[in-house]
This record gives structure tokens, C-alpha cells and sequence, in this order.
């Protein structure tokens, strides 16, 4: 199933794109695709549904983040052998783990901000996995049981903010509207193999990063495992991991980031696409 | 006031403790304590009324943290001076900043639990505060104004995770119940110069970390400030701000860590006292 979340920013209602690519309002099953609608038991119930009995909605509307009340946006960094070397670090030995503030997630189309003072914006196309099921302690061989899905995430971020700012990476990754996620949220089972996609990202229309998850360093399932050791991943939480080669700071000759204006497009195999157009940073309403 | 959440993990409901030190249900005047609860305009609605018409409640509940569905629970790193010479760290210029997965997050007196295969678990006494109003691009002068109160936090952590297994702090300070939080949120209008705080740890019965939030390198209108330069502070998120000396890893001749058993007691001047006892992992149910 391919669920999705739709209408203006923070009153975003269920929905799911059936077959046909028809748009279905989900608000008779759930008010929201939270954690509790991604149990196995939960998609089970919905799998077992006709989509047409679900209205088809009319237009175009806005798609937000596929999953709402996220508890928790973790991301693994330098998990691409090429992406490490463009960044001149060394490969890690275990999984490189950083958050995102959840309060930077944004829809798959909305704008992205350059904040104030940014000059070094950048863009990182990434597979995303979403928890279903309450996860500590995992062994990595039933790792994937814990997984309800698989999302497209943009991890924009921010390079003067996250390297030269002192600190952890956590500064120049959670700037507002730097977590677009979506359009869908793939349940695992309409993926199958989640380390065999193919993955790209445009600027202005020209190639800028093209690879698969297939070469992931720490694939899913030694992931989910992991960081199951540190922390319980609740069912709603995401994980993002981790970007191929093709960033703005490891370009030659010399580093090239976004500035207002520019369009990210990008798009993971099964997982659709997204675009977003950079705007500059304004004060708060 | 002083406002607070007692009943059992996950059930908790909202309260207050009055000026004779009983605990009095706010449920009639909201569901939980969470953001919404926190903004100017709803703290100076429930200050006007009278705290005796909230019904008592009898017996000594458990308190849970003070604040319910924290969305950010973010952390300041070697904020005081000689917290960062016993860590052999440099003192930041700029407020270092790290994540605390909000899964991590207990109530003041909750047990403590060792994670598998931890050697290095250990202490942080640390003032926090409580976000009351958005809080984007705030100018330092501004920024108390964004602060609903204050908690007492115990930033528990663990070295090895921490420091020795790559990437940033974020795998030792987010490990199942690292973050008690409370007794209380003490409103900031009650709690007057926050920067004025005695505060104190003891690891079973011996003191540890004794402090004041005079000698903290940014103070919280400066954290405040500096934060929302990187991301929106929403209403009920929590930062922690850095520990005075004293943590077990500084401890000479050698680092001191905790035990299954051990009990860390611990407060700060006017935000209340926590007691945690520490138990072994055990899987999850």
C-alpha cells in the first residue's frame, strides 16, 4: 500500500494512492496516519479493505509528510563508501547516528528555507524507514519485522552549521523545512527488497546524485538493529540512511550549494518523487 | 506555580502542587500539561484561579515528567567551565549542542536502567527550561519571553556510547530513561533570576556535583537566542543546560561510574528534588 497524508500544512488528513493512482480520503479508518495505524495488525486490517470503499478526492490537493506526530527523526551519516570519501571522513566501523529536530519536517513539494546567514545549503537524496512496531533490543534477523515502510527523504543540510559551528551535526540538519518526507509511505511488503532501488536527485535539472541502496555500508536491517541497542524506536519514528555520492560540498572543482530560487528534484525507485524550490528565510508570523 | 503530571507511565494527569504543598487535579482545566497549556495567555488564565476549587488528591502518586508529548527535547554540552576541563575538552565558543531522544524521557523519582553492555553510565544534575511560545530568529533580549519554566533534569549518559562509538553524543544521552525530568515545571515568573541556582547530585548519599547556574558559560536568553538561529522552538520542548563539575567520568584517580543499585539523589534551588535508583536492562516485554 502506498499511504499518504494530504490537505494544508497541519491539518493534514489519511489517505492512500490505490492501484489506479486514485487518491482515497483514509478518514473513516484512521484520523490520522500516526504509529498506531502502522502496526502489523493495523495495515493487515486496511489491507484487507476494498480501496474504492474510500472516497476519491478531487484535485491536486498538497501532500504533507506521510506519517504524522513523529516522536523521533534519526539519521545515519557517511553511510555511502563514495559519499564518505567526497566528505574527506573516514568510513565508519558502526553506524554514525544524528537527529534531526522533528519540527523541520516538511511535505515531498513544500518550500525549502536557506536560513538566515546559510551559505552552504545542500541537498541529500535518502531511503527512509518508518518503525511499526516498538523496537529495543533488536537482533538484526528480525530487524525488518520492526519495519512498516519505506519513505523518500530529502536530508537538506546545512554545512557551515553542521561542521564548522562546533558541536555535534545536529545544528545543520534541523533548520525548519530542512526534513521533506514523502510523497508515500510504502508499506515493506509493496517494496520487497528495500537494498536493491535505484536513487537520483537534480538541481535545476541536471544530474547531481545517482545511486542505489544497494551499496549502502550498514544496510536496514543492521540499522534498525543497532540503534535499537541505544534508544527504543516507537512505532511512527523514522530513520533516515544515509546519502550517495553527488553532494554540493564534494563537488570539483570546487563545492556548489543551493541558493534561492533553485529546484531540488529527486526520487527513490517504488518511493515517487519530490521537488522543492528554494526560498529565502523570512521572520517568524 | 508549580505544575506537574502524577499517575502511572503513560496515564499520567495534569496537576499542580499549591502553595501549602498539595497536590490539586487540573484535569478540569485541561487534559495534560503539554504546550498548548504552557503559552502566556493560558498560564495567566489558570493563575487567576483560585488553586483551592482543583479538587486534592490523596495518597503520594508517582510523578511523572511535568510536561507531556515533548516534541524536541534538545541538550547544551560543556556549558560550564569546569565541566569541560574535567571532560579535557576545550570551552566551547559557541553553545555546543546535542539531542536527547524524548523515548528517553522519565519521571523524577522513575528507576534508572544500566543499557546491555554499559560500563560508563553516568550523572548530570542540569537546570532545564521549558519552551512556552514558537521561538524563531529570537533576538537574546527577547528570549526569556519564549520561556514558559524551568525543570530540574538529571542528563544521564553514557561515556562509552557517547564518546568512543563514532559519530556525534547522541547514542550515550538518548538510552531508555536518560532523561527524568521534574518534580515540577516551576512557572518563570516564580522562579525569578534563573541564573541564581543552587544546584547539587549525590551518588548514594555522597555528594557528587555541587553548582550554581551563576557560573554557566551562555545563560538560557542566550541558549534561547542561539537555538532558534537553528530550528523553531515549539511550545513544550525542553533544553537542558549543561552540568556543573562533579559527573564520574571526571572523578579522580580514576572515573567512577554507576552500579545496579546505586541511587542518584539531586536538585537545584526551588525546581524540587529527584531520586533514581539504578536497575539492569532486561528485555523489552
Amino acid at each position: 500500500m502506498r499511504l499518504l497524508r494530504y490537505g494544508p500544512a497541519g491539518q493534514e488528513r489519511p489517505g492512500l494512492l490505490d492501484a489506479d493512482g486514485i487518491l482515497r480520503d483514509l478518514s473513516s479508518f484512521a484520523p490520522d496516519i500516526t504509529g498506531e495505524v502502522l502496526s502489523p495488525a493495523s495495515l493487515a486490517r486496511l489491507a484487507a479493505l476494498d480501496p474504492q470503499g474510500f472516497p476519491a478526492v478531487q484535485g491536486q490537493p498538497r501532500l504533507g509528510a506521510p506519517v504524522g506526530n513523529i516522536g523521533k527523526f534519526i539519521a545515519i551519516g557517511l553511510n555511502y563508501a563514495d559519499h564518505a570519501a567526497e566528505s574527506n571522513l573516514p568510513l565508519p566501523t558502526e553506524p554514525t547516528v544524528f537527529t534531526k529536530a522533528t519540527s523541520c519536517i516538511v511535505g515531498p513539494s513544500d518550500e525549502v528555507t536557506i536560513p538566515r546567514g546559510s551559505v552552504k545549503t545542500d541537498w541529500e537524496v535518502e531511503l527512509g524507514f518508518v518503525v511499526g512496531t516498538r523496537a529495543s533490543y533488536v537482533p538484526r534477523e528480525r530487524a525488518l519485522e520492526h519495519i512498516a515502510g519505506y519513505v523518500l527523504v530529502n536530508d537538506v543540510s546545512e554545512r557551515a552549521f553542521q561542521i564548522e559551528r562546533g558541536g555535534t551535526w545536529d545544528k545543520g540538519k534541523g533548520c525548519d523545512t530542512f526534513g521533506p518526507i514523502g510523497p508515500w509511505l510504502v508499506t515493506r511488503d509493496e517494496v520487497g527488497d528495500a537494498q536493491q532501488l535505484g536513487m537520483w536527485l537534480d538541481v535545476n535539472g541536471q544530474r547531481r546524485q545517482t545511486g542505489s541502496t544497494g551499496t549502502m555500508v550498514f544496510d536496514c536491517a543492521t540499522i534498525l538493529s543497532y540503534l535499537s541497542e541505544f534508544m527504543t524506536l516507537m512505532p511512527g519514528d523514522v530513520v533516515t540512511t544515509g546519502t550517495p555520492p553527488g553532494v554540493g560540498m564534494g563537488m570539483k572543482p570546487e563545492p556548489v550549494y543551493l541558493k534561492v530560487g533553485d529546484v531540488m528534484t529527486l526520487g527513490i525507485d517504488k518511493l515517487g518523487t519530490q521537488r522543492q524550490t528554494l526560498v529565502a528565510w523570512k521572520e517568524a508570523a
